[in-house]
């Protein structure tokens, strides 16, 4: 045990780098009770700055990789970009120290950027007037809610079935524990995109932004699962990009929830195979 | 089964408000397979704005209650006011539609706001230079490193009863399922202040705050407990109030491990007993 009494033992050193993990040397205590040096995969978390032309629009702690996604994919869930819209290309400022930490968006010709609505990033934009309801309606003057369709509809063992494949595309990342995942589904339960972060918004932002590149707006009918908790923002993102229907295998928000009555979205919590919570729009779950 | 095929099914309505919990009515499938109407209780999410005299220094969305604490803890988490700094009340806007979402927080006749750090609430400012190394100097030079004290230790087997210890002081909101918690304990594992929010950040500012506001600061040593992510926020926000060990149950990011390590700090991931993982300074943790 002596080996523990180092003078400042700190051990902990990022090592090796690589599709946003890193390695750090710990202590770990086993559950026999024994103890032992070893590496331990971590999430890395690095800011990322998205500017816009030479504006910088907002500041974001990620995990590095798929940063076009996400930039576009903030750009457009924030209100700041529409589906219509087109970016010609993204660059990195040359010449600047951090050019990987720092994403310049230029918007095709034409395209002007709302500017004002990127204050809410992670804060929400005073002008909402401050209150939950009000906060609803500001973000329903940038989205359309969802059309009602009678053929948009996700089998409920198809739902069920969602989780397991989340975490199958997941890959590497699962391992460190301390990522977050989103995914888009088809509603027959095909993986169609499936993205990670350190950042719960940051995961769904690169799945939107995806598919916001790829001209795929609007979106085929389909289901978004979120590994996190369905808190507001997320419906917001989710409806910025026509989903219908947003699972999370964790609780949902009282705003989450007011959200996505009033928008339309079907909104299903604590998605744990065998059960699950629908907590709007249960038309959409074919439920026998 | 005929129930569930009622033309836009919308059945979740939040009908009770209580201590930061609405209830709202759902369908639950249940783990034999049938279904049930049910109530669920579910964690309230509603904006605050936290303003400093007239100006509004930023918005956050928060579960209500302990809202004083919360506006306490944030401007002195982030580097606004300093632990030596006097409030001098909290108010609420007369004649403001919603009060309950704004707070208004005059300081003591002397102290100056330093309201440019302000602007990394939920981002980093883009004058940290955007790269996780300056984040860190940047935010060093907002608060002084932990000291090195010899006698500033924790027994693993206190370590190992912190998370029972957080999840029995958290009270009815647990039953949500969607709530964080953040909880102070003394070095023999006392519980001192137990803190949740819909937010992870909030629950810390809400602890932080509450030591702020009853100047308990600088604290004697103690851990502070998060039942999320370590992230480098979190970490920022316990040296903020001198905290020399922080322990997570889940997984830190690259950047908390290496704030950790240069602000002298312990950390502690993945505690899950009868199993935990320590990624700095690890000479604060008697394993013995």
């Amino acid at each position: 045990m002596t080996d523990f009494d180092q003078p400042h033992g700190n051990i902990a050193a990022k090592t090796v780098k690589e599709d946003g993990i890193a390695s750090g040397q710990i202590i770990r205590r086993k559950q026999d009770g024994t103890l032992e040096y070893q590496r331990d995969d971590l999430t890395i978390e690095e800011p990322l700055e998205i500017r816009i032309g030479r504006k910088t629009v907002a500041t974001t702690m990620r995990t590095p990789g798929h940063d076009e996604e996400l930039a576009a994919g903030f750009l457009l869930s924030e209100g700041i970009i529409r589906a219509s819209d087109t970016i010609d290309k993204f660059s990195r400022p040359s010449g600047a120290r951090n050019r990987d930490n720092i994403i310049t968006v230029t918007l095709a010709e034409g395209v002007k950027a709302k500017l004002n609505s990127a204050q809410r990033f992670g804060t929400i934009s005073s002008s909402c007037g401050i209150c939950g309801k009000e906060s609803i309606a500001a973000i329903r003057q940038n989205f359309a809610p969802i059309e009602p369709a009678k053929d948009v509809r996700i089998h409920f063992e198809t739902l069920l079935s969602l989780p397991a494949l989340l975490r199958h595309n997941q890959g590497d990342f699962a391992r460190t524990g301390g990522i977050h995942a989103a995914g888009i589904f088809t509603l027959d339960g095909g993986p169609r995109l499936v993205r990670e972060d350190i950042g719960r918004h940051n995961a769904v932002d690169k799945v939107i932004g995806r598919v916001f590149l790829d001209r795929d707006l609007p979106l085929s009918p389909c289901i978004l699962l979120v590994s996190g908790r369905a808190s507001f923002e997320i419906m917001q993102k989710a409806l910025s990009a026509g989903i219908p229907i947003v699972a999370s295998v964790s609780a949902p928000s009282t705003l989450a929830m007011e959200f996505a009555r009033q928008c339309n979205q079907t909104l299903v919590g604590f998605l744990r195979p065998p059960s699950f919570n629908i907590y709007s729009h249960t038309e959409r779950i074919i439920l026998d």
